[in-house]
């Protein structure tokens, strides 16, 4: 196959567009893949509705899974984590590419390292389109982290790795020990369910989960989640937590995060992806209580690999498959935005094996 | 000997007053100190001013050193690190005594442990009085961390090791790397120039300081400071800094501190032990940044073991007999006291092998 149909945003309010583009002939260290699974982010919609500027046109969707068509003749054909790669192999990859020995990649901050590029977010060129997930391929650059993945694992599970729970992996890695502590997570979302379902699995004694939506509090419960809060309830949260997760970027959730936090706590700060009122922070407590407050954004290449050993040793033991509620074909995919702005599942996905609607 | 002379504090604008009381039988695991100097920290006049409350009578000073007197008979006589400790040594202790064996103390908070002892900071008792630096003795409880000193380190030098010294041995801890780093110190009292002299001896590339205070400013210079920064000016200070350590505890400072911090930068803040105004945070920078802070109060064990080692190596390295600009004795500690109030220069001592000024 040499053509590959890809859907554009052209900016917030405009109609998507399928576009038929020729592959173009793999350049050094490039990987052709065909995609199998998108699943919309939150950051994807937040493009779709204008609170993110991108350049357009774009091919949106990071959170990919794919197979491999094609290598460039001189790629090593190995993933990360030392496998040797086949054609037809199933794989998920970073949502960044960048070089790997930049200072910042050396000093554990390749999401920030020199010459970064990211899946899902780039501009549709002449020369280069297939850098986004809502498209039959995607190349894959020199400075992606690749990883193979088993077959047994759901595509729409598979392809939330290299977003949502690499994330985690990589607060998770902030955290420390998580073995017997108390958690509390705000946000009730695909970070905080995940982030629930780690601590779970890391021996966390008690996770305390806040949001405003009930029915969201209701599925984390099912993530390994002991004890639900409604926002305007979450001033009867225990005020002996070790480790406060913030997935929800609320200036609110974050102040009351903080003053749930027992000696030593520490609290990591995740969802603050977009403008909002300043966080107000009583110093004199976070002095006195030795407290500690980690930004993360996305991840690195250790918490990419934690996040693949750990969907694969445990998809089957929360119900991973419930993220998705609804899928669409990819030349579907502005209904399926439409869908995820007004109906605000935790996912949406696109499955490319699927048939647009008025195809059925 | 078996009385000794105290120096109490009553109360914000009532006389000090000097008493006179017996020495009593030493308990399990005490050991029987005659002070020689003290100096007067930041926390001694917010008391003597009013800005912080202590159950009165009491004995302030816990900067505090001296040599041993005597020993309860069970005592193992092994400081901290093991030496062997005799009568007639010179020690440094820690400014608290807690149960090493309670699960703050084995986290790495010995500071927060349980049955916590604050040297300077207690209520005189009948039975009770020998707990603080305006003191010819203290009474040293078991649970107190206490390590033996060269006989060459001056006597003002020596007695802020247990306070200032300790505590930023614990928010270099903190810090982690130094190596290589841009640094930044809010606050050029005895803490900021410690941390300039750490932060210098473990190779910082670059020390940037910030003070209201002129004069301190310049005096930080001799403590390894490249660069200073009048509060009004740090508008112009570097943006790409790695290493932020705030010792004045003004929430202008602290966010002054963030604004500056480069990718993957961490805050440590030390100096907000008041109440003061909410520092406001820009979580989506934290978040973009990888930043991190960190509050700190007082310091562990270990700190307490690196500050006496940095002193050993370094107390000729650095002008710190600077550092206490005027000598009082016992009998006027009160007359100290006035003075640091007035001219706050960065310590005030109180020597106890001097005379009283109407004694001269």
């Amino acid at each position: 196959m040499d053509i590959a149909k890809l859907v554009a945003f052209n900016g917030h309010g405009l109609p998507m567009e399928v576009l038929s583009r020729e592959i173009p002939v793999l350049k050094a260290g490039e990987i052709l893949i065909k995609n199998l699974y998108t699943t919309i982010c939150g950051s994807d919609l937040h493009t779709f509705c204008g609170f993110r500027q991108e350049k357009v046109p774009t091919v949106l969707g990071h959170e990919i899974v794919g197979e491999i068509v094609e290598f460039h003749p001189n790629h090593n054909k190995r993933d990360y984590s030392g496998n040797v790669l086949e054609i037809g192999d199933r794989v998920t990859w970073s949502i960044f590419s960048s070089n790997p020995n930049s200072a910042l990649a050396i000093a554990g901050m390749p999401q920030k390292g020199d010459d970064l590029f990211k899946y899902g977010h780039a501009q549709i060129t002449d020369h280069d389109a297939l850098h986004g997930g809502l498209s039959t391929h995607c190349i894959i650059r020199p400075g992606t982290t690749v990883l193979k993945l088993s077959l047994e694992i759901p595509l729409s599970v598979a392809a939330t790795i290299n977003c949502a729970i690499a994330t985690v992996a990589g607060a998770i890695r902030l955290a420390g020990e998580v073995s017997n502590k108390k958690v509390f997570i705000s946000g009730s979302g695909l970070l905080g369910i995940v982030c629930s379902a780690m601590c779970k699995t890391l021996g966390a004694s008690m996770i305390c989960m806040a949001d405003i939506n009930a029915e969201r509090l209701t599925l984390s419960r099912e993530f390994g989640v002991d004890r639900v809060f409604l926002s305007s309830e979450t001033n009867q949260l225990p005020t002996d937590i070790d480790l406060v997760f913030d997935m929800s970027g609320s200036p609110d959730a974050m102040e009351t995060g903080l003053e749930t936090l027992t000696l030593g706590g520490i609290a990591i700060w995740i969802g603050a992806v977009f403008k909002a009122r300043p966080v107000q922070i009583n110093a004199e407590k976070m002095v006195r209580n030795l407290n500690v407050i980690k930004g993360l954004h996305n991840y690195n290449y250790d918490d990419f690999a934690a996040a693949v050993k750990f969907i694969t040793a445990y998809y089957t033991e929360f119900p991973f498959e419930k993220i998705v509620s609804d899928e669409f074909s990819l030349d579907d995919s502005e209904k399926a935005f439409q869908y995820a702005v007004a109906k605000k599942p935790i996912r949406v996905g696109i499955n490319m094996l699927k048939n647009a609607d008025n195809e059925n």
